[in-house]
């Protein structure tokens, strides 16, 4: 078996150690004699699975007391609807473009009230975070929306907007977890799980319970309210339980890593390898403005397209999976989550620097 | 390792043969070199897992050609939102109350239009299945709705009731994939998977193509149109595929068994050795009207609270599982769903035959 460097954006690599559990207890998962996969939601051994997760993702995020975790489906996409459908009393919502996803929940909040767009990065297709400083936050805004880093274009907020008494709403789903956050700056953090934690299927919300309510927009399902699931911790109906239990590996191999300060060293070092090489290289270099530099998504381009074409060849033939940029950006994208091994991109680098001297 | 007799009623038992190939892909998928949850699903190779689980589908079901196979998330729960916003065109619907799951669509779809109890079996415990003649189907009826088989009652509509040239709609989660079914007669079916398919986190949608329109309730979500997936070929967006790969090795596996049609006599069989004991019984006896008996879901009571508990207790230290009845019917009840083998069966029964002797 040869396992790959998958330097995919997502769904992406997890750790390895967390498969070989997986693979172990397919047959019987601790004696039960059967797979997670089969197990009743309302059995013991489920409810410490799903237990385990949310007390092992709250001691990772130091989430505070006021706030609820929730396991739901139906990815981020989904949440573009729920939130306003959840959130917005005034029907009015703030939202900053940057990006492809940004964009997704724009339209799909226009579907329930107004939506502002304070600010956009489109001019230079979304190579920056706009600045932030002068952002006139609405007074009748329900909340205020962030897409805190940028799949696609690899940008981050490195900061956050003041945003006065407002609710911060964020779309973690490719950095959750892969820096400490300080949880109370937000009002609500969603992130789909398949880039930084286990399989597509699950999102994990963190939502201030002063947020959860009965009053919703009209026609909003039932399913789609946040109260149903906080109410039921996540167990109103069959919950997508193999994911669950993927996501509560991972947090427990985050924990044996020292936990997030100590997954923040290792990221900021893993993308110091690559931007380093790419800010010294004469052929590659990064498409994002540095100080918004994202540490999970960084795209880079040659400036030659046939070369970003012969370099996307060459180094799939030699075992780096997934390396080609977006098709709305072009050039290459090397995704480093929390389970890329640093080796990954150590390698890649090598590979770079390889391709660099014979193609110069 | 051993495995135990699962009677679950969902998630459930799955093929052996299922697990053990998953356990052995779980590091190197075909030589990828990843894992199934770790691949881009814009990939080749998870668009071919998830392009023979709708081919392997289609196949085993005979769905013609003028239907959409989607691959939802969500669960029934949401299906009872996204049918009446997808297909209350008159905001009207009448439904068949045969049981929990029944009256949650029908709760559920209140909150859109007006629904019609058309008939119902609560008055005792839903241990049957409405009279289906002399129904009266509503002239401004968008659709009737039933859910085919009651997973928590061991009831089964085992004949269609006659609603002219209205769209039949069913859920089906408990007994898909049992046996052949005529998908003509039905405007739309689906099943959470996670009872006769695959682990919990996919939907089956089989809807009829002239019913998938961008014309859907205000406020619908763009996730719970179904025109949203059926345009995308469910990959919209990041779709459960950790879970469609294992629906695909289910196919897979009931097209090596012969298909529906010798799934069904397999079912039959294996329903037959309970059935035809509890019929035979002094001490057991099954709680449903025999016509509308479910191959899937089989509940039986002793008569005696204390006899039950006691066979419910040692059974369970003999190695079954899940044999407790649904709390809302008490008593016990096995479900045999496709993946249970018949020595499941047959074990059970010989040790409600030394109960029986030993407690008479």
């Amino acid at each position: 078996m040869a396992r790959v460097y998958n330097f995919a954006a997502g769904p992406a690599v997890l750790p390895e150690e967390v498969l070989k559990e997986a693979a172990e207890e397919m047959l019987d998962y601790k004696g039960t004699g059967m797979s997670v996969m089969e197990m009743s939601h309302r059995s013991k051994a489920f409810e410490k699975i799903i237990g385990d997760a949310e007390t092992d993702l709250r001691d990772l995020m130091k989430i505070p007391d006021n706030y609820k975790v929730l396991f739901l489906q139906g990815g981020a996409s989904q949440q573009f609807a729920m939130i306003p459908m959840n959130l917005m009393k005034n029907k009015v919502a703030d939202h900053i473009n940057t990006g492809q996803w940004a964009k997704k929940a724009i339209a799909e909040g226009k579907h329930y009230g107004k939506i502002n767009v304070l600010a956009s990065s489109e001019d230079k297709t979304f190579t920056y975070i706009p600045d932030l400083k002068g952002l006139k936050i609405s007074d009748d805004a329900d909340y205020v929306y962030i897409c805190h880093n940028n799949t696609i274009y690899g940008t981050k907020f490195n900061e956050l907007p003041d945003i006065g008494g407002k609710i911060l709403v964020a779309d973690m789903s490719s950095d959750i977890l892969s820096e400490p956050v300080d949880i109370t700056k937000y009002g609500l953090i969603f992130a789909g799980v398949q880039k930084n934690i286990g399989p597509a299927g699950v999102v994990v919300v963190i939502i201030r319970e002063d947020l959860i309510s009965e009053e919703v927009l009209a026609g909003t399902p039932t399913m789609l309210k946040y109260k149903t699931h906080a109410d039921n911790k996540s167990l109103y109906n069959t919950p997508p339980a193999y994911g669950i239990y993927i996501c509560g590996k991972v947090f427990k191999w985050l924990q044996k890593l020292g936990g997030l300060e100590a997954m923040k060293k290792i990221n900021e070092e893993k993308a110091a390898v690559l931007y380093d090489f790419l800010d010294s290289s004469k052929m590659f270099r990064g498409t994002v403005v540095k100080k918004d530099r994202s540490m999970m998504n960084v795209p880079f381009v040659t400036g030659s397209d046939e070369l970003d074409t012969k370099f996307i060849k060459e180094v799939k033939a030699a075992g780096f999976e997934n390396l080609k940029g977006h098709r709305t950006v072009g050039g290459m994208r090397a995704s480093i989550y929390n389970a890329m091994p640093i080796q990954g991109v150590k390698s890649l680098v090598e590979f770079m620097k390889e391709f660099e001297a014979h193609n110069h």
